[in-house]
């Protein structure tokens, strides 16, 4: 098989180096196109991204002679490559994204500036594939032909959302209350000031409760007519912390069920999930992607976080809770099933179903 | 006012320490009496804390060549002081404990094994200082003279339990959902290796949350008769987290209530509180015992432990919860407010109410 | 006595807040004045330092509605205060320093700019209190009536500086190697990035070692006719490394003498150690200014940085060097001693030496 | 080629699972025997690391059900292995070492009991590997014909000793100052207390200056007659820290030589270097031993300790010393490179020498 040409948008920060970390051996995409912004345009990716390179050597010497191209650049990025990751903030994403799908690329996004909309699928790539069923609405809505969006979620939901995934599709969730306690890199670089965290908890984090509390209604919602509903029925509190821990978002959940379940049914659930992208043994997709733990003191950061290559979730102390039905906790790497690995799992879903081009 | 003569079980330790630090100058008590386990008694404070005193120089110096008596050694505690606090392990509260209470000395105590027993007051002096009314009753029910024994709760409690209780008086707790960030002195030393925390979060100390999901039933219970019956109609859920955070227990707290409380009446109750220690002017009461901060990043445990002495509560982000009625953040000092301070504040309140004697 | 005036320039600031802090009850100073860049110039200080206040609440309390001039506000300056203490940049102290200078206002600085100009001292109260003597050169050279400029040194090397200073005086340094670790605070906020410095060190510290090799000489330098020499027959390597430590500055430390101490005179010359600012008794300065301490595994960052309220060095380990005489560890607080303190330490000596006027 | 039976001693403390993980998959050696002190012998390896087992799954089910035998089980070690890999504390590398090897086990040591004896090659493999032809000695001296001892330097030693190497066969190394930032893996498990270090630095760790003096003259010590003398003419000051890291042993280095070398001549030499491991293409020998790096802020820990496996020393900064002749930054990693890897290193070069017997 030939590889499929890709671009990143945002090439150069955090989340644009992870994209390049992963895709330097895809056995399916090959990088042909960056693009970050004017701070980095016109140079190579070796000058761009001088003593802020977090990834490999090996990965930067594979691509530190690519010119980083302008974000307008989207004639040379249709040139280029077949579709285009974004990795850009939620303000570039509003000025470029829809203009490279206008253009016919379309855009894997991470970005917070399209999730809700309406037409855009907001993908998990094990919880809600058939959510990509809107994209010809979204296309015939915006008078494109081949290019659509599709975001991803907000990199601390993956966390709970793929175990109360099961959960919900057999109990059908009514209240969930979370706290979660995200680490450092969530917060992009520089991020949070070493004087600000050193031996402290922030107990904030700007718009991430907003989000965390209607992002999961749109995941679990359904395509009716032509556009995706939220869920009804379901309630939603976050509770927000940053905490001195490199990488792996670890949230505390509490959740009721309109059936409620038993902890053995529930971890037997969660346990036997295997989720589409395991049936399709997509290239990123863990082979399990819910990891249940049964030591006490499971899952930890450190410990857990790069399980299945940082994509699967891990679980643990599933035990039913005095207030709501069950509580439990679960981790996920934010940075790898949480940004990058996210989006380049969604990209494999996209293409086994057809909405890539293949060649 | 002569100074009142007091002992210390268990003084060599971390909260021992604690308590000798804040006695080294109160206006009231006078430290008489070390006792601690055998690997202790003996030697000299000085021998006995080396390379692990963890308070000032000039604490140490002050009581470096006080001897450490063995845990055992009733007589000499009855000759050298009046009441006794007590900073023992569980296992050493239930072997010595009661003895000392029997020999007729009050001890005041942070540990866990009497906290539930019905005749044995819970006391965090703000809180439920009426629940002193049942020492009369202790005292007859063990055929004790002059002794007895008061407990405070648990360290992480003293967090949320203060702010709920203007609440709870106003609006009649139902439901308590809470999550703790805790630190590492919680712990004891030397506690948590550093190869378990550095980089990590662990979810889980053994026995936090059971003591977590009924202590406070106790707290906000009520004298039946010849006992402390548990409050009615309380349901708890507490999910119990160590953070790399030296000093400072966090809580993320959402709560429901009989009786629904605005935003505004909330924040006002907790504002305008001031507990029977603020209105005796004990020496140790924090002139404000809740602290509500305004902005949105706050209570955080390096800025905000040392409020009022390490003895205020220090509150934040009271809003609307979207499961239940309302949610907040709150920090308590945990070896000050949470453990020796708090034990000093009960025997500066129990000195008050006449349970102790003046001289 | 009345308090004399005195302005901060670079007020908002990590610095500038700490000048605050300590001069928010110096006997001697008031605090009339305050300037800042234009990004914090025309607002209060409350609104200047938003999010970003690190001192007391108390303190911000005192000050909250000072208005922040600009820098360039010279003449309000004049009639605000008798002198300004400058916590700016180097390249603000460039562009203003001397301007206040020559506008009659003497000019206690912590910049590095004019630390090596032969006619500024570069003071460190303890060590060489005489080189003032070179103010009356100063004015002369550049035309200037009351106003001067003091200079003090980078931050890392108090720690060090001062217990070589007795043995200098007493031996003659003539190598040194040091090796530092130092603290997060030290960068400024916010400095480094949480993500570059959690479990890691960096070796590297931009300047850090060029002023590490060369400011000692000029501190160790004599006054010879119009100009401060640098002292003779002094080498210095300086390895300058930043840790994840909020406050302290540690250095491990060999040097060899003209004529070889033994161990016990050394600690012997270092204990009996008091400068000038001990014999006046200046409200800054520490009583011991040397803390010698015996155990092996001291001086720590967290146990002893605020020795001496931040203001003592603690230094132990002294012993003899297999290659070089002797060897020891050092530490001092960067933030006090090594800025804010030590220039309030320093104006505090001028008054007393004449060069300050007094009302 | 069939696989050589190995044992390890040891097995289930910090270094001998690291043993484990690297012996997991390796194309020489399986393991075939596991050796533990009381506390552990007679269980399973998975009971006997239950909660403190630190590597991956993977190799835990690959020896989980191994049991672990008594270290005093020498006949069941001779029946199951040809040599043993000793991970001993130095106490029972006293007790046992000698009868393993008495017993013709050859023992491949990391313990630090046997380093000094005359006869016991002290072994970094690419520096002295011709050091290891006393080892007939050794057996003549004690009466053994299979078994021997060989033992490897303390850990911290590595960073520093690989690069000093070829520039002491070139330029004759004469003085040697270093100051070392030591991982907390170094110090085993659970190590020092997370109270101890957070925001911390510890000026000290027991034994390591001591042997950090000694141990580099055996190293680059020569066979003479009968016995390893130890190399003349180097005088060594070491000053050990402990930092908040987890693992990655920094050392800032400042030496003389004899002949003085250029910056250029030296990096020269480093960049070019390869030792017996490499030109034996040993399979734990990293391609590149010293990797060289330009970047003025490296080699630092967290980036640059898994460099080669883990087994690649990385270094920096090499400049010239203004008090010796230079200075430079380095790193290894403590456990794989500086325990573990460096005792399997030593065992391939043994086979491959003769020493041991290859089936």
């Amino acid at each position: 098989m030939k590889k499929i040409a890709v671009g990143i948008l945002g090439a150069t920060g955090v989340v644009g180096q992870d994209y390049l970390q992963l895709l330097s051996d895809h056995p399916w995409f090959t990088v042909t196109f960056l693009a970050a912004s004017d701070a980095s345009s016109g140079k190579s990716l070796r000058e761009a991204t001088l003593n802020r390179w977090n990834q490999s050597e090996k990965t930067l010497q594979q691509f530190a002679e690519m010119p980083i191209s302008q974000l307008d650049a989207i004639e040379s990025a249709k040139r280029a490559c077949s579709f285009v990751f974004s990795a850009l903030s939620s303000e570039a994403a509003q000025l470029y994204e829809e203009s490279y799908a206008a253009a016919g690329l379309p855009v894997i996004s991470n970005a917070s500036y399209h999730r809700m909309a309406k037409d855009v699928p907001l993908l998990i790539a094990e919880v809600n594939p058939e959510q990509t069923a809107i994209i010809p609405v979204q296309q015939k809505n915006r008078n494109w032909t081949r290019g659509f969006i599709v975001a991803k979620p907000n990199c601390s939901l993956q966390s709970y959302m793929i175990p109360l995934f099961p959960l919900h599709a057999h109990f059908t969730l009514k209240h969930l209350i979370v706290t979660t306690m995200q680490a450092l890199s969530g917060a992009g670089y520089p991020g949070l000031s070493s004087l600000d965290i050193l031996d402290n908890v922030i107990p904030y984090i700007p718009q991430e409760e907003e989000k965390s509390e209607v992002e999961p209604l749109k995941i679990f919602g359904t395509i009716e007519g032509h556009e995706i509903s939220l869920a009804n029925g379901i309630t939603i509190s976050a509770h927000c912390n940053r905490v001195p821990v490199r990488d792996g978002h670890l949230a505390c959940v509490s959740a009721s069920f309109e059936k409620k379940p038993t902890r053995e049914e529930a971890i037997d659930l969660i346990r036997r999930f295997r989720g589409v992208p395991q049936q399709l043994n997509l290239p990123s997709a863990p082979k399990i992607p819910i990891v249940y733990q049964e030591e006490n003191n499971r899952p930890q950061p450190r410990l857990d976080r790069n399980r299945g290559g940082g994509m699967a979730v891990t679980m643990g102390r599933l035990r039913p809770c005095p207030v709501l039905d069950l509580r439990f906790v679960a981790l996920s790497h934010n940075t790898l099933r949480g940004a990058a690995g996210g989006g380049i799992l969604n990209a494999e879903l996209l293409l086994r179903q057809g909405y890539l081009e293949e060649s």
